[in-house]
């Protein structure tokens, strides 16, 4: 496979782990060649121009359609905030580029079908950014559930939870305002689900319950305003299979810092993952003399792929910034033509929903259905 | 206080249970009368004679009501089955005994409440047997949040779970017919509820789902039958403070062998808990360097009252069953009309409610409020 | 069997446990009878009144020679300090009397040669309270290597620390006095040689590095005295085996409450313990695929006998003061003539010899044998 | 600072690991200028070839030497087997080029002085491949003791283990040839000593028993040979400020991976880490309440330099690899004439120093002085 034009629209920190990744992948893995990294957009040119400089961007402009249309860009890493990630995907789509656009999908479900509808039509590989399914970890707990492991999976926890808003001193900000979304329900729990989507499937309908640990926060300027948003959502849910389920999150608890914790049961065993143990999970299996029994923590190594492209050794540990490494290659293999371990556009989609249905449970009090 | 004559109706988990904490709570508390193993109640009389010699009592029957109407018993523990327990306890109100009687309280909301009105009529000490509750840690917790050491309590999380229900192969048994109650709800979501109840006080609104991980289950003379309970509960509720939370039960959870986890998020900090490892507490606090702060594994020890009363060393550990000693001290200081730490009836009445309202919940498929 | 007499002298920390385990003995068996708690010696008439009202003893003596020549006691439990374990054990044996001596064994190698001596001429039975060998936990190890679970053992490490002695500014007590023995090294490193001598056997060459973390300490009274002592002792040792190990022992490790950590490498798995998680032992075996290997943690429960004479449910937490009534039942077995798992005279001694040669090799600065 | 031009010997787990800290660390510091992947030797031409391509550098080379000499290369990069260590660095010092040579520094105490010398006489930065000190746990670490945070330190235990060599079922193979070296000392207690001398400084005098798990290994022809490497080494040490310690190393320890486990005590507190859990680290002060006093478990994460530099989220989690990264950049610094956190060739001379006295120790059955 010849080498690929990168294009990179934003360099926060996202983009910069983009950046990483295209960086790291050729060398990591040695099987392919190395992405070019083609041209850079920013918000203004003076940022675009340091980071190119920065990240080894050989052009760099202040528009990001400038990127988009650059004839030498193959692909588009989009890691602009939220609202700009349907425009920028259509435009890159329609001028004929692979996408590689940052998770949650758009602001609205309606942008998240036009995405989908420019996807298709162009018949371009366009992807979203959910890292947390690359961890060798999380595969093979994919892997185990496929293979009987922990026999049926009949109910399934997830919890997700920060501290970035913990802090009730802390000034009303744009994440408090209803103009930035639900809060921590489409900030934080597509990530769950896209987890969720790899390991036990589709999610058919929730009931829900957000929550504001602060009904008002304090105005820079003195006084205080009313807070808009929910840091904390509760769900409950049940599979496609009929099992049930629970997802938790949570961007105000305090001491949490990058929690993800998952808990499957199975009619055999049962499976735990701690985000925050990235490089661990833990396999109880109800098999051999009973007082041998015993949830198994399992260090991931050279025998979890591809871990073993990063270390030789097992146990020694991956980073939060390898997991895109690995999704950047997984992106290649896809627009190669090969087979890839990827979210895609349509399973995008259903996470989209899956977040609208369960701000509509929230407002009516009520299950509702997910819409496939 | 003179010495209590103890009467005891069941000899099985928690019999056994109670009669070592009547047998231990002087020597351990060193400030109490030796309460006088009076008479012990058995399903038939042979039985009652076998545990009376093991357990050290003077007197045994095969008819409980010989228990209750035994002049030199004071206090009554009963420990039997739940469908019993409100017959039981009136009983021994009626004739003017103490009761203490193992949770849940009834199985029925009526029976609850008539429990309630013969203690209040009785004038009698009428208390639970919600051991978890007396664990120093769990009373740490307690006092730091009264004191304020994590802010304002704003999220709730508790999970309890125990596979003894995992095996799919094991056959069908009482506990998975309708009789028996809802399934996880009542068998194990009371005991959350009763550290809910001292730790963060009355749920008022829950919504329920309640589930089956094995639909039907073999039966020893083959073929299989349905199972009419359910062995998982997943529950969101709010406080009567406005606090979200969770209460996720599961009784067929492979590994799990007797966790009750609990995540408390307050506006200065966080408090986690688990009953696996229940000589430990988890404390953090927002305050301090950035770069110090974390979760505190705090070891109970001389420190958390009444600790001291078992070891006066630290982080040695006290077990499952020093809880019901310390039950019973507390028994022993409301009969002596002193302040104590107990789930009396009209606290036991709230639980059951919550339990009930969770129950309908699950049938209309929707919000419910619970009732004070 | 018919019921024991018992006399207990020394009422502190450990005579308590005894008392605890005197009086839980029969009720958690079940099988055997209840001891009479016939008298109770402690340093004077009033605390030993008090102490046997408080402890449920029938008689009390301010001089501990009228517990020993009680003729109706048949068993003494000696708890007092260490330099009165000689002189008491060797009375009561020729008293007669069975013996159950706290640990260490005495104070002097010459000491504990007479005390085996006695408890050889008397014919009775002279246990020693080392506790930690009773724990399921330790049992079910000691088991998983008979059964060669790990293969051959080739490396052992046990670590034993706690913070009592860790406040540099706490005043100097008789601890630091040289009087009071070595330090650490009899203070603590007993328990772990008698854990040592049921998991891997006989220890038979040590290189021992003992050492002061304060030089001084504070005088009540003002000024400062000179540590005589050694908080610290650091030993390498080779087992019968050839297997290598150490034992590092601490007792002003600050945030250590009763740590006793072990780790057990074997040709084909290991075995990790702590004792601040003492219902828990974890357990890796090179076996099944690479990728679903990892240490096991294994809560104790019904199927790590004799934890189901305490709670029918697994998982639910046995406690320190449960270990006694353990080794009371044991000694109970050991004096019915039934095999019993004890540390008796002739180990204790042997875990003596092993302290003053680990002594001797700190003063020699090199290797040393320690004599059978 | 001017783009340095890098020279790469040797393509292996370090070789590869080398290639992705140049790559990466440009793009991740963002403050210096992306270094140009110049020339890179390997043991044949093709080898050299196929890795330049894949690890991105522009000449390749069957002779290190072409490396060393190529105008263009800066700094040299050694990851060759130890064997190279000495000639390639000299080498290289002579050719005016600044080292970076992975650990141990040579396989004698005689090479290691020449590399020493080499460096001093040609003014070059020479700095060796010891990554573990880089990790911000570990910097986060030495600031508190630095600070205080645990008053003075009095007693140190480190254990590193994995079990590479755990297979007793596996071939001999080269590490079991004294050829190789001393076994687990030199292969693995150069890491630990490293971070000793940056937390709690120089090693002094030595006692060690260096001991064989298997006596002998399978031949693949058939039969069996001795083994001459020792797999395990005890070492109990002293500090210059009198401080002990023990250093416990094992790579035939079953389950362990990555195990580097440290625990430092202190006056006033306690520090405790494992590199199996590399973004954690653990402090326990001994301030503020009893009640409330635990080991803190902190994450790593943007309080915590240069941890900001890779992701801006704390708890995220870096990964081995990223460790290199930072060493990078620091040789960098130094290269640039600015104070810089790396083990240079003095240091590096010390731990080899150490590593020999440990030998000779367990020679000689006796304390050996740790020359400066
Ligand atoms: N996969 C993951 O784990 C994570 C994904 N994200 C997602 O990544 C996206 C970006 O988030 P962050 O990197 O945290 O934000 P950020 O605020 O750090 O970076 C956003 C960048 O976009 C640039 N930008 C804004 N408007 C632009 C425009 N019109 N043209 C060009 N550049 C523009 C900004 O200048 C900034 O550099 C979001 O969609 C977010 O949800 C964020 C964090 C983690
Ligand atoms: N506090 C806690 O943590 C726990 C509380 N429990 C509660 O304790 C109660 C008993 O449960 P377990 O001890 O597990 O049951 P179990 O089945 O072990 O024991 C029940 C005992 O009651 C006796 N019994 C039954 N009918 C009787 C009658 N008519 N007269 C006299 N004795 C009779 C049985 O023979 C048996 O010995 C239940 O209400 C249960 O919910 C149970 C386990 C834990
Ligand atoms: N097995 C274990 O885990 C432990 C064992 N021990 C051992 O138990 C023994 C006692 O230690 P602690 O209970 O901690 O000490 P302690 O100081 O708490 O109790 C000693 C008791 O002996 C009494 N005593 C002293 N001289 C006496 C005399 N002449 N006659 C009668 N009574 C006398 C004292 O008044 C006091 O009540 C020691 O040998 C110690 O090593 C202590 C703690 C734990
Ligand atoms: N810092 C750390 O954490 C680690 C450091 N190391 C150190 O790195 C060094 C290399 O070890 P590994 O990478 O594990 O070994 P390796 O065997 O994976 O790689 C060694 C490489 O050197 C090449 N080589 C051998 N002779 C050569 C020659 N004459 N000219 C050019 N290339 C030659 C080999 O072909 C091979 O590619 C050792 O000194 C080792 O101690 C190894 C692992 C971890």
């Amino acid at each position: 496979m010849k080498s690929l034009g990168i294009g990179l629209i934003g360099t926060g920190y996202m983009g910069k782990c983009h950046a990483l990744a295209w960086n790291a992948v050729a060398p990591t893995f040695g099987d392919v060649a190395r992405p070019r990294l083609v041209h850079l957009g920013e918000a203004n040119e003076a940022l675009a121009a340091q980071k190119a400089a920065e990240l080894g961007f050989a052009r760099a402009s202040g528009d990001w359609r400038a990127v988009v249309e650059d004839p030498e860009v193959d692909v588009v890493s989009i890691t602009t905030p939220n609202q700009f990630h349907a425009e920028m995907t259509i435009a890159a789509l329609q001028a004929g580029k692979h996408v590689w656009c940052e998770k949650p999908m758009a602001t609205s479900e309606a942008d998240a079908l036009a995405m989908l509808e420019a996807a298709e039509a162009s018949g371009k590989v366009a992807a979203l950014g959910y890292n947390y399914i690359q961890n060798p970890a999380i595969r093979h707990m994919s892997g185990l559930i496929g293979q009987g492991a922990i026999g049926m999976v009949n109910h399934v926890r997830v919890e997700m939870d920060e501290d970035f808003m913990a802090d009730a001193a802390a000034p009303f900000g744009w994440k408090s305002e209803a103009a930035s979304g639900y809060g921590a329900l489409d900030d934080f729990a597509v990530h769950p689900l896209s987890l969720l989507s790899v390991l036990v499937g589709r999610i058919t309908s929730v009931v829900v319950d957000m929550a504001k640990p602060y009904a008002e926060r304090p105005l820079a300027s003195g006084g205080s305003r009313a807070v808009e948003t929910h840091d904390i959502a509760n769900i409950l849910f049940r599979l496609e299979s009929g099992a049930s389920g629970s997802l938790l999150v949570n961007r105000s608890a305090w001491g949490r810092k990058g929690r993800i914790a998952i808990q499957i049961f199975g009619s055999e065993g049962s499976l735990l993952y701690d985000q925050e143990r990235m490089n661990e999970l833990q396999l109880f299996q109800a098999r051999g003399p009973v007082a041998e029994r015993g949830f198994r923590t399992i260090l991931t190594g050279t025998a979890h792929p591809p871990y073993d492209r990063f270390i030789p050794a097992p146990g020694h540990g991956l980073g939060f910034n390898d997991l895109k490494v690995i999704e950047a290659r997984e992106l290649m293999r896809r627009i190669a033509g090969e087979p890839a371990h990827l979210i895609e556009f349509a399973t995008g989609l259903q996470i989209e929903r899956a977040v609208h249905a369960m701000a509509r449970s929230h407002e009516v009090r009520g299950w509702v259905d997910v819409p496939e």
